[in-house]
Formats: C-alpha cells, sequence, structure tokens
C-alpha cells in the first residue's frame, strides 16, 4: 500500500487506499469505544480561510470522539492571515502548534502547498473549486454502506458541476473502479470542467446528459448539489433553468427500488422537504457518515506519521 | 417527575423540575470535584446565531467541567447558515456531531423547532424575544441560595421588560410558585407584553408600577435589566426616562436590609459602579452561578436521555 | 524570588523570575511528556479584543498540551463586548468560567485593569502599542537556547520600533541584563517612543542607528518587525524608505558566523524568502519556541496560584 502522508487530492491515493479508508470507517462505526483514545495528546489545527460548517465541525467532532483536541481559526479576519502572509508561513505556524492540520482555501494548488511546507500531515478541507477529498471519501462511504460494493454501480450527478468543488474529487474517485457509470446533468453553464474530464477520460465511463428523467430510472444514486443564483449571468436563465434542478417526490416517481438520493449538503431548496420523509433520502444519513470516514481519514493518516 | 428531554421554554417544566434543577446545582457547587468526569467522551454543540459571551461561554465552562468537549460555531457569517439553510436541517447536522446541542436563535419559535428535528436534547441559550430559559433558572437559584426558598418573596423586574428574553421566563417559573409577588418597573414602550402577561394572568400575583421609589421597600429582589436605546422611536423620549432606570447608592437609600440587586449582564450604565460594592450587589455572583446551573440541566438532560 | 500573580508587563518581573521562566521552558522542551498533566482540569479562557493567530493559538496549543482546556472568544463582534461592556465587568465574566486568562486588548493599561479585577491570573496577550511580555520571553528563550547566556549580547532592532508591541517588552526584559548592547534602526517615523527611551535611560546601553550595513557586523541577534504603509502620512515617504528594511540574502552577506535572524511573524515581505533556506534564519524556531514558553509561562503561574 501506498504511503499516506497527506489528503490534499484523490488523485493521489489509490484504490487501495479508498478501500482502507472505507473499512476503517465501518470499523469505527461499528465500535467507536474502541477508538476513542487513538489520538490522546494529539492536536488538530482546523484553518479555515472560507466558511465552512459541516467539514470543519464534522471534522472537530471526528478529532474528539478519537480522544483528540482542536484549536484554530474559521475566519481570517479575525487572525494574522488578513495581514496577508502567505499558505506556506501560516502552515508553518500550525505545524508548530498541532499534530495534524485540516485546511479549507480557496486557491487552487494551496493543499497542495501547504503539504509541501507543513511537517506533520495536511487534510484538504476544501480547494477552491478543485477538489474537497474527504466529502468525496465520506460520499464513497455512504455509497458502500449502502450497496456492498462500488463497482457495477451507476451514478447520477446532478447540479453545479462546474464550480462544486467535490465533483472533481468524486469523478477521480469512481474513475480508480473499473465499473462504474456516470451521468452528468447539468445547465449549460454549470457543466464539469474539461480539465477534469480529459483527466478522467478512458478511465471513467460517463456521459453527459440533457434530461434527467429520461435516464433517472438506470440510476443507483442520484447525487444532487446546489445551482447557485450567483454562476448566472443574468437571472432570467437561472429562472428557466432551476426547476429542472430541483428533486421533488415526482422526480423519483419512477426510480429503481434501492435507488439513494444524496446531497453534501446544505441544501437551499434543491430537495424538496417531501422527499426528506422518502426512502430513498440518504442525505442526512451521508452527513452522520462524514463523522466515521473522517476518523478513518485522522487515525490512518497519523498511525503512517 | 415529567421528562427531561430538551429545555426550550419554562413552560415545559414543572416546579419539581425546577427545584430538581437547583439541588443539583446545589450539590455541583458544594463539591464540583465529584462531577467532574460526568460528561467523558461527550460532546456539547453550541450554535449560536446571535452574539453571545456570557451564555456560550458559561456553557462551555459548564460542559468542561463535567469532563466533556465542545465543539459549534458563534457567527453565522463563517458557517454554512448564511447560504440560507433551515433550522431543522443545521439541528439535524448538530445532532450527528455531538450529544446536546444549546442554540441561540433570533427567531421566535425557533427552539421548538430543533427540539422537533433533533435527536439529541436541545437546550435554548436564548430564543427571539420570547425565552431565555437557562438564565432563569440561574436566577432562581441565585435567589433561592440567598434566600433559601423562592415562595414569599417579593421581586421588582425593571428596564426593559418588552424586549429581554429572560423577563417571560421568569414570570413564567415565578408563576409555578404559590407565593411570589411581582411588580413591574418599565417605560411605557418596554412594558411586558400582553401575550405574555395573559398567559400568567391568575396564577401570579403581579401588579404595573410607576415608580420604583414607592414600592422599592417592599422588595426582597431588585432585577435589573438594560434600556437600549434603540428601542425608543425618538431620542428625547429615550433622555426623558433613562434616569429613572440607573441604580445608583441613592436609589438603594432606603430598602430591606436583606434586600439583593441582580442583573443577567452585560450592564451599560443601568447600574452605576459605585453599587458593586454595596452589600446588595449580587449580580457577578449570580453570573458564577451560571455555571453551576448549567452544568445541573447539562447533567439532568443527559442523564435522561 | 518574586510573586508571579499576573503578567502584564515586562517591568512587573525581574530577572530572577524572566530567568525562571526561560529554565522552565527549556525543562518542558526536554520532556513534554512529564507536563502533559499539569493543567489536568484547568481552564484557560483567551480573550481577544484584536485579531491574533500566533499569540492565541500557541497560547491554546500550550494549554492542550499541558492537559488543559481552553475556551473564548476572538472576535468582540460575536460577543457582548460589542454591547459596550467594561474590561473590568467582561474580565469579571472570564473569571467565573476559567483558572486562567489570556487577553489582548487594544487599548492602553487595559492588562492593568484587567489583572486589577480579575481573581484569577491574567495574562497580557498584548496590549495596545505598549507591550507584549510573552513575546518578548520567547524572543529571550530562542536567544538563550541560541547562545547559552543573554548577557553580553549584541542585538539589533529593526522596522517599526514606535507601533509595535513587542519592541518596549524586549527593551524592557534587555534592561534587567547587565552587559546587552542594542541598536535600534527604523524610519523616522517610526523610531522607538520617548516615553519608552526615558523608561530604560542608563539602564541598557542603546544607540539610534541610520544605517543597517554600518553596525550589521557586530550583531549576534537582528531581530526584524514589520513596517507598514498604513504609518506613513504619504505613500512616497513609505516607498523611498521601505527598501531598507527588507532582508534579503545581500543584507546577511557580512555578518557574524553565529548570527541570527529573528521576526515576530507574521511577516509580509520584510524577510525575502530566499533567507528562510540560509543558515541565520531562526524565526521559524522563534515560533515553535512560543508554545514551550507560554507552557513555561501557564505553569509557573498556576503553581503559584
Amino acid at each position: 500500500m501506498q504511503n499516506f502522508n497527506h489528503l490534499v487530492s484523490i488523485k493521489d491515493i489509490d484504490k487501495e487506499m479508498i478501500e482502507s479508508i472505507l473499512k476503517r470507517a465501518k470499523e469505527i462505526e461499528n465500535n467507536p469505544k474502541e477508538f476513542a483514545h487513538r489520538m490522546d495528546g494529539k492536536i488538530l489545527s482546523t484553518i479555515f480561510f472560507e466558511p465552512s460548517t459541516r467539514t470543519r465541525l464534522s471534522f472537530e467532532s471526528a478529532m474528539l470522539r478519537l480522544g483528540g483536541k482542536v484549536l484554530g481559526f474559521s475566519d481570517p479576519k479575525t487572525s494574522s492571515v488578513k495581514k496577508g502572509e502567505s499558505i506556506a508561513d501560516t502552515i508553518r505556524m500550525a505545524h508548530s502548534y498541532s499534530d495534524v492540520i485540516v485546511m479549507r482555501h480557496y486557491l487552487e494548488g494551496s493543499g497542495r502547498v501547504a503539504s509541501e511546507y507543513s511537517k506533520v500531515p495536511v487534510i484538504s478541507g476544501g480547494t477552491g473549486i478543485q477538489e474537497h477529498p474527504t466529502q468525496a471519501l465520506l460520499d464513497l462511504y455512504t455509497m458502500k454502506k449502502e450497496f456492498g460494493d462500488l463497482n457495477g454501480l451507476t451514478i447520477g450527478l446532478l447540479g453545479d458541476l462546474r464550480y462544486g468543488r467535490t465533483i472533481p474529487s468524486l469523478l477521480y474517485a469512481f474513475a480508480k473502479y473499473e465499473n462504474i457509470k456516470v451521468y452528468l446533468y447539468s445547465p449549460d453553464q454549470l457543466r464539469a470542467r474539461m480539465t477534469v474530464l480529459s483527466d478522467i477520460e478512458g478511465k471513467l465511463d460517463y456521459s453527459v446528459e440533457e434530461d434527467l428523467q429520461q435516464t433517472i430510472g438506470e440510476l443507483d444514486v442520484l447525487y444532487v448539489t446546489r445551482v447557485q443564483k450567483e454562476r448566472f449571468p443574468d437571472l432570467s436563465t437561472y429562472e428557466r433553468v432551476k426547476g429542472s434542478f430541483i428533486i421533488t417526490p415526482d422526480t423519483l416517481s419512477d426510480v429503481k427500488e434501492k435507488m439513494i438520493v444524496m446531497h453534501p449538503l446544505p441544501r437551499v431548496g434543491e430537495i424538496s422537504y417531501e422527499v426528506d420523509e422518502m426512502s430513498q433520502a440518504r442525505y442526512f444519513e451521508q452527513a452522520r457518515n462524514g463523522v466515521w470516514t473522517r476518523m478513518a481519514i485522522l487515525d490512518l493518516i497519523l498511525e503512517e506519521n
């Protein structure tokens, strides 16, 4: 198995490593008490240059449940970062104060820079619009819990496939498996970026689809992301397309029996509240899985370092 | 004794439950070491949609002193809440990450909504202008420590009785006792709301008073709250009335020997600094009592859940 | 040895106390495990009225590494402080919730006020432009680790000597030793304040220098601070002088063999990145020393209280 020094891109880890993380997450979920002192005396820094609730709090919960402690900042305005410090210098501070770092930063490549300057493991909590590897891993964990195996799944990704940073991470992960089929549903303006698609070309069976209803019956997983008004050049375009990207009970009238709906959350209208009560809704469970998956990531990355 | 699943309104708990909380607070204050590991391995989420120092920090101190751990946010701008997430979804996140939730929210009814969606106990840290149940409980604890029994007390509430969220909680609590008498002193614009007064009609002996000096000699407790300039339609009205709601040594020249002055803090001029040195001042002690009372609330609510 | 109840000014502690802190820091750095439970059950409040990353996070790391816990606020906008509460009242809150307080405040004298109202030890994390005693102590620790003894050193202070709050603390500390020589290098607008210099007059051998290059060859330590654009009446003055206060490999072409360069960080261009790789660079090590020194301060101050 490869080294696990940092986690800044799904591209850096192989399928074996992904499966190790998912396996450890399952062990932890089955028996959290056994892992309750794995991080005794260890400190996690959470260094967030952009707003976050789920990613930051679920990492904090994960660290606390492993017996560790947490420090950090989530608002650069209250930190020296506002004085214009470089990422390298901020990271050299954080590695002096802690044993592992989770960083979210708005710039592409920021995770890589951080990992190169850090003496302790760096985990990306979101890197620009480029990647969000731990979100992708908890998504995989959710799918694996549901279906036992990722191979053979048909997965629809819907919404903002251009700026949603988890989308590239998911595609890179899917491409490591033999037999996953992906349908991409999005407004024209929000299609997956060419640079991302060229990375998976020939490695993943995907197709860009116009109409969710035509293929929804084939899906095992419908993964919904938020379509933000601000991404559109004019409001009229937004108003015209938004309806096609809102999931209601009607949308799900003709799906596979065991099909599930996922969403990284927070949602703001993309999935109607009526869907919460349906058997397909798996997004709250998915959020809970974030804690087990992030415990597994912390546990494995500190085991090696 | 009734169930103690959540604490979002004083209306939901009976006198027996209140007395259990006050009793537990006393046990904890007398012997904090005995309770130092009650929350080992437990996590508190503090979810604050409005600024707070005392409520949030005293809950955090309470949880830490019980051996537990804390995570949360106190600034919605640095959390996904700014993206427009519903209270229900935020709570479903928080209950995945923690064992008990303290939430402050500016909307009436927010505490109730939160408790309905949460799988773990929800404690209100302030609900709009509607209620602030834990502040009321620590106030009761302070009075009980002073006088031994709440029955038979004469209590003056002074200042902003309209928008101060602790006032309704206090009145609902007083109404559960047999023999408490309440005087209400406020500018006309800041009188207690009719909806609150109708809730206690016939259950609590209260009267609206024009002049503090006429009845101050009868009081066992004078409970002062802040009169905010912004509550007045024009500055001249504010300037005219504000003097009547500032407590100085002169105000207290003719009071009962064991009478005490309380204030939920922070104060901004409502009680002059000279009063700090007087035997009546009990507001700093009251703040300290917040820790014991909140430890008791956390301890009892997790004992049941 | 004198009492060590608070740490709000270097003026309040004698050389013996400084040496005790540096000695304890060394013991902790050599054997951190031995100190890992010194603060079990203790709580630190970090009360920051101004942005900070290093000071706050390194104190938090220090407290966690001693086995203690941390609460506090770093953004007055999310706390009741924005309502206009006095420092005295805020401190009376903090001492009810914790066992030791670290406070940063923009007002001169704020640390002193805090210490007078607090029942628990108060440590200044920066007091206006007046002092930053713990930064000075970690700087002394860095020098002592390097040279074994502070006596006999020649130290250059460069940059903003007027508004940099660590400068007075360093000068007060140097003045307690017998044989330290100090060169002061700064733009005219940013010279050390007369009130500070008159405090050390006759106690410390210092001289104001025009040109770094003339005396750099004598230095054991070059301590660099940031020159902020905003301090200048006009941009042209800033542009004219700034070059003289940027350290590059060229600047260091003719220095003593064991000379070191220090900086409290964050830096924004005052030291070029090429210097990071040079043998003189000691600023990242200095940041790490902050944790050991602050552990020592917490440990000693709570030993006495």
